[in-house]
């Protein structure tokens, strides 16, 4: 029997949290995690128990309807023994010049104890699908440009590095600084 | 009379396209634009004409409810002359260790015409507050590395680099391999 890939349920929460405080430990950063059980809750659009998600006819997730408030779906990847191994976080962007959506894969990370099986390939297969289904324009994601062995082996599936582009971020009291700019 | 902020309704498309176009150029990659009115208006939440989107109220957006296949919003500039001088495409970003929604700020513009009026300014303190009023975690969008004028411009207003991190992508050939990789 081969893993599962499907949307996440309420019930797999407390398996996220640990494996995205996992995540943040191998980025050195367990401090920066604030994410608890009762906020990813509100933050996640979840399949239910009953449903197939993503739908087998038409590729599409079958889970609550993100909104600005809770942009976030997450594919879990559950081994045949019964383990929630991995797990991809994700959100809809948006291309101006295409005028086309797309998807912005924000974690993905699968268990140290669960490597070398391709799970991290599965996952990234599944976004890849799911931006064909929905008639999306691209897949992106960001790595830390120390992490070697995830950029090559992300440009072996096919990605491109976007080494002209760099990220500005407002966060923290620059946010309501800014906000308060111009009174 | 100063100059208006306020989401972008249906009949703006015509001015937001032109803009885009500008932008495009600006970036020397005007070839790269496929956005059709037709286009832009299926995949933007919009304002209707009669409502004040930002609500004076609660700060939020009244527009259409944002979706996966429609996932921007646009913010226009409008001078007091009637010219619609910028705009601010963006959507719903994630942050997981926070587990809080936030604004990615997709693309930003202003007429050549209309620059040192701050009216750059004016739209990204607009999309703090919105960040702000949605109790969000943070404000981000890229940068070409070479656009050294817009990085000081965006340092003044407190933003940091993320100089840590590059993207990565997936698009065009590259997707549809990628989906089919595993059969």
């Amino acid at each position: 029997m081969p893993a599962t890939v499907r949307h996440a349920r309420r019930e797999d929460v407390p398996a996220i949290l640990s494996l995205i405080r996992e995540l943040a430990d191998y980025e050195h950063e367990l401090q920066s995690v604030e994410a608890t059980e009762a906020t990813l809750l509100s933050t996640i659009a979840f399949a239910d128990a009953t449903s197939v998600s993503p739908s087998q006819e038409t590729g599409l997730p079958v889970t609550e309807a993100p909104s600005p408030s809770k942009p976030a779906r997450c594919l879990v990847l559950v081994t045949p023994e019964g383990t929630t191994a991995g797990i991809a976080l994700y959100f809809y962007n948006y291309s101006t010049w295409r005028a086309r959506p797309g998807i912005y894969l924000e974690d993905l990370y699968v268990k140290q104890t669960e490597r070398k099986k391709g799970y991290g390939k599965r996952l990234l297969v599944e976004l890849a699908k799911e931006v064909v289904a929905m008639q999306g324009g691209r897949l992106e994601w960001s790595v830390l440009k120390w992490n070697e062995p995830s950029i090559k082996f992300y440009e072996g599936i096919g990605a491109k590095m976007m080494s002209e582009w760099v990220g500005m971020r407002v966060d923290g009291e620059g946010l309501t600084k800014l906000a308060g700019l111009l009174g």
